[in-house]
């Protein structure tokens, strides 16, 4: 016997599971390295007899999908692929068009799987793909960036953007298993996995005081992979499936997942969705940070809460103000015009995610137009 | 006191309500004569305070239009109207994205509701609309068609035809609420409602003897309105209700409510959906025949029992043979080859309704190709 350890028998010791309760709909979410070449074990398992068309984009195809249809093929499973190109304009109707045609054409029925092969992008895309055809497919998520597997990829929500807003048209629609593989995040460009990093610190930031304060000690960690890294993805799957399983459609505790992203969202819509002057992880970064310094101008939170998420989010390398994006950027009122058209905005009136403390948000309705376009302007002219 | 009775008074008792039980999506369908101008007040119990999108047809907006907005305008609920053309081709996806999108322009939010009057293309667009636009929005049917009435309004079935097949493109998504107006079927074409009636007596073929029994000595009361056409209507959506309970997205049993809908779409896509040489309920018609009559070459039905839905179905007026449609059909193959990408289809296997006796219907999977095949061209040179 050697003592070295197969690399496969190292990894499957490090999986770590996180069920979704969702009664009928329930589903794992498995992490850890290695797991896309496992993929189709996993999928056979959970849907047996079931082909599959997979969806990816161009940048991760060339990166990711050959280990995927290796692993379909060696589990015995049908597949297509289609590609789609990469970036946030993909969601958009001429393409979902598109994919639904192609998905039928392949004459997948009902049973089959769409397997969606990327980022948050592919897989908002490729679910309402899934929810749409046929009245609903099944699906399978194989998050490949952080942002994904820490959120996107898990509860449900599917969908594409309107030229009145982001990821306007969709469904609930939840997959049949999620699938991260930590080791494809070793493919990510830093500013991808910072971005997506943003999301794992809103989990404690929204929720869970002592799992950002554990993300203040380790965070390097978590960067450079390793267990850290898993254990930052499991802790945030784990925090939205709660989350989730307590309100799937978003009726009430689902909203404190978009602290951050009222404001984020804005920034994004403001840019044009051009990720070369923000992605999303970055408008939630500079959101959360508003978020915090707008609940401590309405006398809600301590300045000394304010800046230890600065310093956090700051030391990572995430941008905090408006001004870091770069080009120009327009008015208060515009920005607040965005926010109102948001599908958060209920009957009217603004709705807020604010905070009371490090790891304690809450939902407030009926925020001020006014202190909103105040508070923006300043931080514009900042 | 007069003895004579107010309208409303009279209309009034002649009220019935069919609840649909789903759970949480449990919702009412109120049938009887003069319901489209008490809307308002029946929208404003089940969702206080939403603004409602009207999605109608221009031949519906000609004729029902007006007294659905004055019942808004009486109860305060504020409205906006978006018109399609009438008829089948309507249910396409460049409709839809306009729709979506005027929706959306209109800044209605989730808990505002989109009204479909109109019959089954409006009623299945409308839901698909309301299902996808903000990830789900509220939706009422207000259905203006015999069809739409007993059958599409009522269970939760939207979508979109594709050029690979009729709705294969949409969402299981429940109305909060359905209002059944039986005075508006005056205003239908004789041909319209004897197409609507075929779905009427597909529940008592395929699930309900008394029903069917009593359809033979009451049909002509049925179609000249009445007290006959409200238990007509009632009996129907019940019946469909209750297999909608039992079996929401169509696992099992609801697969019932396809007796005569494999044969019957297929011609209707032999037909491209031309209205004037086949409306859907002409398609059911002749469907159900050849499903009776595919069930007694397969020793599985009695002729007796054939007989009789032939006689039934002929006296009512409704087409049986395939070659009572005008134009020339495609052959048997293409026929099979339409059905086969019919998404009732399972695994490649072919999936048939089939039928014991008048009201025994069950489903029958694996049906082999060939039999299928010698049965329809036997039926297309007969």
């Amino acid at each position: 016997m050697s003592d070295t350890l197969a690399p496969e028998a190292a990894s499957s010791q490090d999986r770590r599971t996180v069920r979704v309760e969702l009664g009928e709909r329930s589903y794992d979410i498995l992490i850890g390295c290695g797991l896309l070449a496992e993929a189709g074990a996993h999928i056979a398992a959970v849907l047996p007899k079931a082909r599959v068309a997979i969806i990816t984009d161009e940048t991760v195809a060339g990166l990711h999908l050959k280990p995927l249809q290796a692993s379909l093929d060696a589990a015995g499973i049908g597949h297509v692929t289609f590609t789609v190109p990469a970036g946030e304009s993909t969601k958009r109707f001429e393409i979902f068009e598109r994919l639904v045609d192609d998905v039928l054409a392949a004459r997948l029925e009902r049973g089959d799987a769409i397997v969606a092969l990327g980022g948050g992008v592919v897989g908002d895309l490729s679910g309402f793909v899934a929810a749409s055809v046929r009245r609903g497919m099944k699906f399978i998520q194989i998050p490949t960036t952080l942002l994904a597997q820490v959120d996107s990829s898990v509860g449900g929500k599917t969908g594409i953007n309107s030229r009145h807003g982001k990821n306007l048209i969709g469904a609930f629609y939840q997959p049949s298993l999620v699938l991260a593989d930590t080791a494809v995040l070793d493919t990510l460009p830093l500013r991808d996995f910072r971005a997506g990093y943003a999301e794992v610190a809103k989990y404690g930031l929204l929720g869970d005081e002592p799992f950002f304060s554990w993300l203040e000690t380790n965070w390097q960690a978590v960067f450079v992979g390793g267990p850290e890294r898993d254990e930052a993805v499991a802790r945030s799957c784990q925090a939205k499936a709660d989350v989730v399983a307590a309100d799937e459609f978003e009726g009430g505790r689902r909203a404190l997942l978009n602290l951050g992203h009222t404001f984020g969202h804005a920034l994004e819509s403001a840019v044009d969705y051009a990720t070369e002057r923000l992605v999303h992880g970055e408008g939630v970064s500079i959101g959360m940070m508003l978020a915090h310094e707008f609940s401590h101008r309405l006398g809600l939170l301590p300045q000394d809460a304010v800046d230890r998420v600065e310093a956090h989010l700051t030391e990572v390398g995430l941008p905090i103000r408006i001004q870091a994006i770069p080009g120009q950027m327009p008015p208060a009122e515009t920005l607040l015009d965005i926010i109102a058209q948001d599908k958060k905005v209920s009957r009217g009136q603004l709705t807020f995610i604010l905070v009371r403390a490090i790891g304690d948000s809450f939902v407030e309705k009926g925020i001020d137009r006014t202190q909103v376009l105040e508070f923006l302007k300043e931080k514009l002219d900042a």
